[in-house]
């Protein structure tokens, strides 16, 4: 298993992909084309966000195509070398993979070895459900059940403060609801700007702020780049 | 049909429930008893929660019964002469809302003209689906379908910026796309501090913020207290 799991695409203040594009091109060393899921996408065309992202690998020598230009998603998902899954909306993509059935097809080519990309809505996915999403529920999926790649919950975009004067729940306090309702389970608070690569059983963190664990019953604690993380295996 | 839909049970730094309770007062006029709904809760319990909420009504000389307390909860809505729901996780008070056939229990109560108030997740389920929600989805319920007692959605604690140097979607952007995917829809964005006062087909707006109205191919307004809202019912 070969995942790349990164927090956000962008960088606040810096231009799209931009930051983990390294990373990307180390991760798909010897690989020439992915196919990509743009189903997160809403508010802008299947074919603006394969643009976007092409736009970007173009810099890393990597063709990209995408599943919304194919008859039959699923099929060329289970042909494919590198997949990669970008963000968005997590219930539009959920929605849209559980539909063409590109769940279990991606999930399939990760227990063949193939390099999983994604980022943000494409992390979650990665993930046993959607929950832990910080994304807004705009259109139900059928389930909340996703590809289960790895054991444990993301939450990108990991924020530690709410606006000054704001009151409503922190991003802690709503992870700390999640493992109150699922109490196995551990989340992975992932900030802005880092990601996780996991190659077969070893899982390590890139980035320069630390990654906050929860799980219940233990207080959240940070895990820093080299630190182990194989609890989370 | 009469509902008071406040966005937020409390402002930061204020204490539980102080700045709607002369509010709910004075649209719980005659009232002796409400029926409270506490599934919202989930890091802490029923019973706290009850506690809560009865600590603030004592000021207003309103007892609080709460569902759990009972075997057969719609039953007991079927019966009530107020409804209140909390605030806490959307996805864990519908759930258990519809698991205990509360949510047309309610609807019906509403529908008899039954005084309903809601907060936070309380004010969600009074659209009609969970979508606009800002809560984690910690847990799945039967469906996204809430009580439909108002025709809109509300995006309660509605945020105008992100904190600064966040890259996530801005709230705005959240509702972009809700709208995107649900165009015939309109979304009302009630700031901290605000509330909507239904009183039969009439609809208006309580507090110092104005609403902000997002629709398909519109361009985001503001309305404030005073002005028409009739475009929502």
């Amino acid at each position: 298993m070969r995942l790349l799991l990164i927090s956000n695409s962008t960088n606040a203040g810096e231009e799209y992909l931009k930051y983990p594009i390294g990373n990307i091109r180390d991760f798909l060393a010897g690989v020439s084309e992915v196919l990509f899921v743009p189903y997160a996408a809403v508010t802008f065309s299947y074919d603006a966000y394969l643009e976007k992202v092409q736009n970007r690998f173009d810099e890393i020598g990597i063709r990209v195509r995408s599943v919304h230009q194919y008859g039959n998603p699923a099929e060329e998902a289970r042909k494919a070398h590198a997949i990669v899954v970008g963000g968005g909306n997590t219930f539009a993509l959920v929605k849209k993979m559980q539909e063409e059935g590109l769940i279990e097809a991606i999930r399939e080519r990760i227990d063949a070895g193939v390099p999983y990309v994604g980022w943000s809505a494409g992390s979650n996915v990665a993930c046993p459900t959607l929950c832990t999403t910080n994304d807004m529920p705009i259109v139900q999926p059928q389930s909340f059940r996703t590809m289960g790649a790895v054991k444990f919950q993301i939450n990108p975009h990991y924020l530690d403060h709410n606006p000054e004067g704001h009151a409503g729940e922190t991003r802690e306090q709503r992870i700390m609801e999640y493992i109150a309702a699922n109490p196995r389970m551990y989340v992975a608070g992932l900030r802005e700007g880092c990601m996780l690569r996991i190659e077969g059983n070893g899982i390590s963190l890139i980035g320069s702020r630390p990654l906050r664990i929860f799980r219940c019953g233990e207080e959240p604690r940070e895990v820093n780049a080299g630190e182990s993380l194989d609890f989370l295996m």
